[in-house]
């Protein structure tokens, strides 16, 4: 049914190795993005100069770590943070783990303390288990560990669902799933598939307030947790405009190298943190492990040049996002093209685009593999093992099942161009013509 | 007291900077090791054509899970298992809490099946909290989550002092500490500061027969673990022979990137692995995260080259070390040099020499700051803000306290030559004279 032959896969799969990046235009910037020149000449360099233990006090330590200093200054500044407020992770999958985790061993603290105290309200979370707050269009990396805690019986957790007009999750909606026991907000700065951007100001304000009296009355206060992973090198991050506790960073998505960080307001001071790791007591004890000082010199680095043309990169990817959609308006038409991703009232990432043409047999999956040139997908990339699903971040945002069947989510990088497009589209029209013409 | 007075110590540390690994000896491989150039090379070409995202279905994903396998496959070679039993870590302070986070999963899992049977033995551990038993001597990634779960009354935790004889940890004593609720046994296969190498295979045997009985009368199983970081690279590593469960690998201590990995012997299957991040499903959901493609590329690289180069490595390394040891006793003599890390009957890492001068004011981290071309450290790099406390492993295999306060380790690399050994022992020698001038 697809379009090329079982027996044919493998001589085409060498072929295909072959002219990667060559013939092919890669519209996946929202799975990975490549690793920019400066940032592997950074790695390089700092692999070959820097390799000291950055614990030891000769010299060669001493180098290390001070590039460490450095990348932690260009990740606070990239943030509106500051340099103490970094911590280097293995990635944002570890990041948002170790959000959960610190809330939950965070709440045990608060009702261990409050055994002293006699507030009424401080009663009504005393042998209680915590509660978290998050969306139904998390990644798998917050909605996880907290699916598992409730499995565990260790957490309750609400999904409050996004709504199926605005594609956001509703500040109202999360307000109004707080519990008194409730220890973590957590919802994404924008979302990987459709790229809406959630309201998180507004609900930080509002949070706040709320925190507030639940102070007065001895309850334990709401952390506030963002993964902006798909956010930063795309749009303007600043910590204190979102007005949140935790920050999620992802290198890989902004051309830097697959380690992450997590931004913490005055961790162990201000915010708490609990380590999920016990070791030699690198980065203050809250992730401890030799520094992968190559890594985060690369990630230092990717985010100088977020703080340097941020903007730039913003208005060039939305340029090309525009004219892709526009392109696709005018190749299939309004009335077989459908726009997954263009809600009223929310923004919207600059780079993604989701798109359905509609018509039996053109299944997302289906479309791409017809495809001689592009390079997407139909989702997340670690649910690429999902068969012919429709997204579920899809089904969530109101996309009915037959258009989410068939949705492609094109992301555009700092270096596509309109010329791209071009290629793209016709690809994707000579693709669904041939499935039409199979089927 | 030191040799650089404060204020020059800045424009000293300038000039230092400039001559790193020029005029410099470089004798602390166990802290860290150089990237070989080979592995440079591998992570550089891996950053720029492979960075794809590994789960992504089309080619540029799919050469990344290709390299990755590969490295899987190297790193199982490396250490005498199956690919399948590697999962990759960010380091070895993640594998090893991995392991212990494991253990203590798999002992309460044990215990709620339990509650169905009506064996005596397993009353005995029922609503008992878990037990480990480790040594006195191992790395604090080993040491502090096992005294931190001690701390919060989940676990209990005896650490078996290493014999002040041989220095290693004997395994009747390790036999002794095991109780019905003994989840765990983790033992370092060579320690990083003496290079003892621990009776690791005399153990999983004596293990292997008490798991029978155990397992017969509805006991827990004992799962053996081993922190093998400082033994990949300088001697053989077989797991069939050692007889573990697990198995920690440590990326930086030999030539590779600052990634690790966790061998264990069918995870999931003949022997339990409790994920402690959740996440997007990579490493079969044991340890979710995008893989890092470059670095994973780079470690595979490191054990293609151990798994090539072991016996030579490790010949030339002890030809250097023993070389060295000999030229510090006739210029020290005799009855002024301690060679802490020679015990009688034990096995020792062909590259580790630990040695104290004796005399006052001849503290190690002394006579470093007087050395001019000498770069080492005086115990573990994690430990390098201790100031001039001695060394808990020296005092635990029961070196004096004067002797252990004048301790240097001096570990070699591949590269280390006999030149640079005389070099080292003459820039010592003047240490010592001129430490002894000014006092
Ligand atoms: C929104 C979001 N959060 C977190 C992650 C997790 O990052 P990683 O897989 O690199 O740990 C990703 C990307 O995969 C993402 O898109
Ligand atoms: C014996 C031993 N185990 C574990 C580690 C931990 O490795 P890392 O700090 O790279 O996580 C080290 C090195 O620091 C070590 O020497």
């Amino acid at each position: 049914k697809e379009c090329d032959g079982e027996q044919n896969k493998s001589v085409e799969r060498k072929q295909e190795d072959n002219e990667t990046r060559l013939n092919k235009v890669y519209m996946d910037y929202n799975a990975t993005t490549p690793v920019a020149p400066e940032v592997i000449q950074s790695v390089t360099e700092t692999m070959c100069g820097a390799w000291g233990n950055p614990s030891s006090s000769y010299p060669a330590g001493r180098k290390a770590k001070e590039i460490i200093h450095e990348a932690r200054e260009n990740l606070a500044q990239m943030v509106g943070g500051r340099p103490q407020d970094i911590i280097f992770t293995s990635g944002g999958t570890e990041a948002n783990n170790l959000v959960i985790h610190t809330a939950l061993r965070h709440f045990r603290e608060i009702q261990v303390l409050g055994q002293d105290r006699a507030g009424e309200d401080h009663k009504r979370t005393a042998g209680a288990i915590p509660h978290f707050v998050t969306s139904n269009v998390e990644h798998d990396s917050v909605r996880l560990p907290l699916e598992h805690l409730v499995k565990e019986h260790m957490a309750e957790a609400t999904f409050v669902p996004v709504s199926k007009v605005s594609g956001q999750v509703e500040v109202d909606d999360i307000i109004a799933a707080i519990r008194t026991t409730t220890c973590l907000v957590s919802i994404m700065l924008a979302n990987n598939e459709t790229g809406i951007i959630m309201p998180i100001s507004v609900l930080s304000q509002q949070i706040q307030i709320l925190n507030q009296n639940r102070m007065a009355s001895g309850l334990p206060r709401i952390l506030l947790h963002t993964d902006a992973a798909q956010m930063i090198g795309k749009g303007r991050v600043d910590v204190q405009d979102l007005g949140v506790d935790y920050l999620t960073i992802v290198g890989h998505k902004f051309y830097a190298p697959r380690i992450g960080a997590l931004y913490v307001r005055g961790p162990g001071v201000t915010t708490p943190l609990h380590p999920m790791l016990f070791g030699g007591g690198q980065e203050r004890n809250f992730r401890p492990g030799t520094e992968n000082t190559p890594m985060i010199a690369g990630l230092g680095k990717a985010a100088e040049l977020v703080n340097k043309n941020c903007e730039d990169y913003e208005a060039r990817m939305r340029e090309v996002r525009d004219y892709l959609e526009e392109r696709l308006e005018a190749s299939f038409g309004k009335q077989r093209l459908y726009l997954n991703s263009q809600f009223a009232g929310a923004k919207r990432l600059c780079n993604t685009c989701n798109i359905s043409v509609s018509g039996t047999g053109l299944q997302g999956r289906m479309v791409l593999s017809c495809c001689k040139t592009l390079l997407a997908s139909v989702g997340a990339a670690c649910h690429s093992e999902n068969g012919d699903q429709p997204s579920s971040i899809l089904l969530s945002c109101g996309i009915p099942y037959e258009v989410a069947q068939n949705a492609l989510r094109l992301s555009v990088g700092r270096d596509t161009t309109k010329e791209d497009v071009d290629v793209v589209v016709e690809d994707l029209k000579q693709a669904v013509a041939q499935l039409e013409h199979n089927s």
